[in-house]
């Protein structure tokens, strides 16, 4: 069995943003020299995701916003998780509908994504460096 | 390390549906010969999910209503995406709640779920084929 | 490829809690044997989560009034589920929102978390025996 792990780091300089990590998983792939297995790729930091969507800037406009109805950001004591001097209750609340990880199949040493899927980056407290992990087993 | 490769295709007849494929899953594990190891599922498309959860057509029925109640159809422009000529922004939100994959384990030669654990296909956009991948890895 | 399977049970007193279960899972690593690889962590249960966030009690608080207003819970027969003589259909909608698994990495024979990843058995109908299952593959 082969295996390689490398690790991503973003900054973005907004709050909430996507970022397209497709390419920088496909190359920790081939770099691996796993012909089949799976690779997973899973944010580090717990107000972030990795999540499997379109690669189309309306849907992402779409998710900020509905994202934001379902856990609204407030800094306020509203959220006891903002008593502790944070701010970001409501960036925990939306990574978990985005999900922390995806894992992908690999065949003939390619990810094996379907015709649409693109993986993202997903930030929901930014303005600071956090990790992506991709680790990838196999044969 | 072996590994087997499936696709499964499906087309239903309706905008939101659930199929159970669990036998399906099943038997492209029988058919890896893999004893001890992992079966990765995931949808290959980015309107649709694989997830687990009750074979019970009333838990399927107040899932379709609490998705929609938080992801509402809407073909109008109020979504960004909709603005693509594309009607089902509010699919790709419904399948992020419901997921797109699920890891299995694979012990003594049988997928390791609990009692009440099946697997199903959910489509958010139907009317057209979608594949789901199966990958299993392992000896 | 090394293998190795564990269950872990869990009996709450209460209908909806979180119980941190990293340092089980790296004990599980640990008597693996395997360096490098994966570990997948799920619920076996269809009323419950594993998920990894942050080992905060006041945003377990929070999680729980945010997961309440999602998906209330509601004895009536407001859910077709609990026509069946269930009462816990909010408690299958809570899951998927957490989700039902995490999958780890291993590197250099230790669980590959960020700074403040923390694994937690999430569950939503408690007052009973639920498992967990931990897979472990690599080398």
């Amino acid at each position: 069995m082969k295996s390689h792990t490398e690790y991503l780091t973003f900054n973005l300089p907004v709050r909430m943003g996507f970022v397209n990590i497709t390419d920088q998983v496909e190359q920790a792939v081939r770099k691996s020299g796993v012909k089949e297995g799976l690779v997973l790729c899973n944010a580090m930091h717990i107000t972030a995701s990795v999540f499997i969507n379109d690669n189309e800037r309306g849907l992402h406009e779409d998710y900020k916003k509905w994202l934001e109805g379902l856990a609204p950001f407030d800094a306020s004591q509203r959220y006891a998780h903002n008593r502790t001097g944070e701010d970001n209750a409501d960036a925990h609340m939306k990574r978990q509908i985005m999900g922390r990880e995806v894992v992908v199949a690999i065949t003939a040493g390619k990810l094996d994504l379907g015709p649409w899927e693109q993986i993202f980056y997903g930030e929901f407290d930014g303005r600071r460096s956090k990790r992506v992990l991709v680790k990838v087993i196999g044969e």
